[in-house]
């Protein structure tokens, strides 16, 4: 029989490595899915936290079967994270977004996430600089504070987006969620721009000339992305694929939308924020363009990839976790550990609320006679949104400190075992009382029936339909009663000026967008947009 | 403006090559989709087509662009091969088949896709051995001769099943489509069998060994496959995942589809039969148990993502073609190119005839009652639909000629651009004959509205109706009216064994299987499976 084994042993051959890593990473996805679904009425569980706490598991039996070699089974890639996990999450967020609401609050957004995140990231790196040499951690120079700051900086709402919801808290969801992609932007272009300043030649003029080059990458980024995803509607439109083929729609979408957030990367542009855009345009035009089966196809292909590249992030944190190597390569005492990874939880902590709580309260001066103020109470929630850390932190923070020749290698160890876990202990602990607070703090004080006071349909939304020319819009049915009183309309596009850019947004989009690109209206309306209210589209 | 330039330069710190790698195929990607979706009403072209000259053009210039050094963006890699691209293609192929007409034909594929392989196998090998050694190649050895008949046993039937359509032609089209599956499975085998086997300790039992092994194999993986596909039926409808999302149900689809097949790679089994008996299983079960949304996703989802990576290998092959290194290392004249891929075609031609057409007409002269003959027209078309050499040949001469060390290089290399020759000539040439001629072979010699004589809803389909308890079937309204003489069913399942075994799975699915897992009939009905009569289904 030894040909029998000889011949059985070999019978594949590819590398059983690979075989063996990827066969364990899809069980515990697996796993994964089902206790997420088994724990879905759970108030402290949640899927993330489900798939961190699995990978950690996993991790220690792989540690215990190596008898304390390794627990690596793969190695936490950064071209996996940012070429393959990240596009489909931050595209998919783009697709299911409520462009209505988004926009509506895009002022605050922008606010939140480029100036908020670089309040953040000067404090974290000030509160580093001052407080590691008290801890004994010395080695570290001006550009590796820089970076902490930058790292810490970048924020995961995920947590935070699973628990609200899309429809009973639209201002706040829009919020939460427009930051933190605006935010994942920011950090990574604060990053970059930290990693290539030649700090001996530093002067008064480099922080104008860094507003300058974020201020061109976000514009040309979102161009691009604008660009792509009207490529796509244009293509689509003209050529009627649907014609031959629903699925040569449906991979067109996806390899234009891939494409938009490669050529970014390839323009050394933010393909984040590029991706994000061709996201909203293409469920803007492309997607009424195609036969209603793409339609359904699009909507939940696009959101199951999210959900597993997601899970997969938050599997592969838990599992690298545990990483033997880096733990000993720290050799800090377990105080070293605890002092750190505190001093920087901490620093997010008062980061963060440095600049949550004054701006909200600069926008409710501003904003005074709308009468939408954030109560104090939306204000802690954004606050508390903002305090997780995730994948993107991991990330970056080995591209900072793993692979560096000419660095003290104990103190880059140490950096980076901190950082895993303020991302650990904030997603696991932070993030299972996540759900109970928002419930006690947002419907313990709710008035009946309506739970965010700034989105109870106000004056404004009903004004905004008497101008909309009568058209359906996303509200129902109520506005078309009240379009009475358009005389008085001009006299609202002047007290109103956001009302005032939708307006005319609206009439440039009908009259010269739509013909050529299609949208609602001009294809054969079908009910249930990609950002309908249905139970998929509460997930980012 | 220095600063600026060096901030932008590095403003990401993802690889590079890989980006512009990933950049150039996407985009690449994109116009054979537009080309192909163009081309469509053309006789001549088709979607493999344009992408391997698609592929070939890119490859030219770029190796024009390196000044003639490098035609290599990406370096073809077996892994991504069977780890990634092949497992949707032949998942997506069981889960859109049409079962009936698959298990109908189940004996003529089987004796097709294993015993004609093998034929084929021993005919190409033999050849070689009898005709190199003339050419000028002397320095393969046994091992290698055989190896080159299994490398290029392994048919590509994407071209023909492209042209041929399910709904017309469906004997035809089963055959044809189970064939190129078992094939798959069976070269691969071959091919492993091949290289473990130890040529020095040879002796008549090897034979009866790898027939064991061949059966052991094919059995463990069918096994396999099922019992993953309906774990997952069982786990869908136990569960009722539809309950919180639609994307949860369609993400365990894809990850346990994906498990079976890494799941038999891992215990050396083979993983195409595995993830396509997955596949049959999961439409046949596991689709019914899910959402209406789930199941127009699925079905489009997994179709895009087949024909994603069936485009990307055409693409792939292409590009690869003009490896200017291989071709340098082989450093044969033309004449040598042209004799030895010359007769390896010939080879193919004769060892696919030796099969073909004595199997077909030994099947003739055992159903000759039936009156279900294959007439000629088909044999050829048969014949035909399997010369096509594709993806798998290459990934396999790759895996047997490239990281030879003990061999003689220029003859590995020559070989290796030989197969290149024959996939290139067999695909485009061949390839956009095949439209045509099946056109000219079976259209012009069809009956009116009867393009497939074995296909005529025969008195056979009738009595089947008689049997099926008047249950809606596939075929639609006509067999409710027929469904009177029932008496008559016990003396047909006397004189029709085939149907005997049908009815008896079908009082046995639905007595026993489907209470448990599910499958129509035992969730809400729905028009429109996923092997039901779409524009889509006709794709494999």
């Amino acid at each position: 029989m030894s040909h029998l084994s000889t011949l059985q042993s070999s019978s594949d051959f590819l590398s059983t490595t690979t075989i063996i890593a990827l066969t364990i990473f899809f069980s515990l996805l697996c796993a994964c899915i089902i206790i997420g679904h088994l724990l879905e009425e759970n108030r402290w569980a949640n899927e993330s936290i489900t798939a961190l706490l699995l990978g950690l598991c996993a991790g220690a039996v792989v540690l215990l079967a190596s008898k304390g070699n390794s627990s690596k089974i793969l190695v936490f890639s950064e071209d996996l994270f940012f070429l393959y996990l990240l596009p489909p999450i931050i595209f998919n967020a783009g697709f299911q977004v409520k462009k209505k609401q988004f926009f509506k609050n895009f002022t605050i957004i922008l606010l939140f996430g480029i100036f908020g995140t670089v309040i953040s990231f000067c404090l974290i790196s000030v509160g580093a600089f001052l407080l590691f040499n008290r801890i004994g951690v010395t080695s570290l120079n001006t550009q590796d504070y820089l970076a902490v700051g930058a790292i810490l900086s970048a924020t995961d709402t995920v947590c935070t987006l699973q628990v609200l919801s899309q429809d009973e808290t639209p201002f706040l969801y829009s919020v939460i969620f427009g930051e933190g992609v605006v935010n994942d932007a920011t950090s990574i272009v604060l990053f970059n721009a930290v990693q290539s300043l030649d700090f001996n030649n530093i002067d008064a003029m480099i922080s104008l000339k860094l507003l300058g080059i974020f201020l061109y990458l976000f514009f040309t980024s979102t161009i691009l992305g604008v660009v792509a995803g009207l490529l796509s509607a244009f293509i689509i439109k003209t050529l009627y694929f649907g014609r031959h083929s629903t699925d040569r729609e449906v991979a067109l979408m996806m390899i234009m939308a891939y494409l938009s957030y490669m050529l970014a990367e390839l323009l050394n542009l933010s393909g984040i924020l590029t991706v994000f855009f061709c996201g909203i345009l293409m469920s803007h035009y492309t997607w009424h363009n195609v036969t209603q089966s793409s339609r359904i196809t699009t909507k939940h292909a696009f959101a199951t990839m999210s959900f597993i590249a997601e899970t997969f992030i938050f599997l592969y944190v838990g599992m690298d976790a545990l990483d033997i190597d880096k733990w000993k390569a720290s050799s800090a005492s377990a105080g070293t550990f605890i002092a750190v990874s505190s001093t920087l939880f901490a620093l997010v902590l008062v980061g963060r609320a440095a600049f949550v709580f004054p701006l909200a309260n600069f926008i409710n001066c501003i904003r005074r006679r709308d009468g939408s103020n954030i109560a104090f109470r939306k204000q802690f929630i954004m606050w508390w949104a903002g305090l997780m850390r995730g994948a993107v932190t991991i990330a970056l923070s080995y591209n900072q400190f793993s692979n560096s020749d000419d660095k003290d290698t104990q103190d880059s160890a140490l950096m980076i075992t901190s950082t895993i876990i303020v991302v650990l202990f904030s997603t696991v602990v932070f993030g299972s009382i996540t759900k109970p607070l928002i419930e006690a703090v947002l419907l313990r004080h709710a008035k009946p029936n309506v739970s965010d006071a700034t989105d109870i349909p106000s004056l404004d939304d009903l004004r905004i339909m008497f101008i909309e020319n009568g058209e359906p819009s996303d509200r129902g049915e109520n506005q078309q009663a009240a379009a009475g009183p358009r005389r008085s309309s001009l006299r609202l596009l002047l007290t109103h000026p956001t009302w005032t850019v939708h307006y005319l947004w609206r009439k440039f989009d009908d009259r010269f967008m739509r013909p050529v690109f299609g949208g609602r209206g001009f294809v054969p309306f079908v009910p249930g947009s990609p950002t309908g209210a249905s139970n998929e589209a509460s997930r980012t």
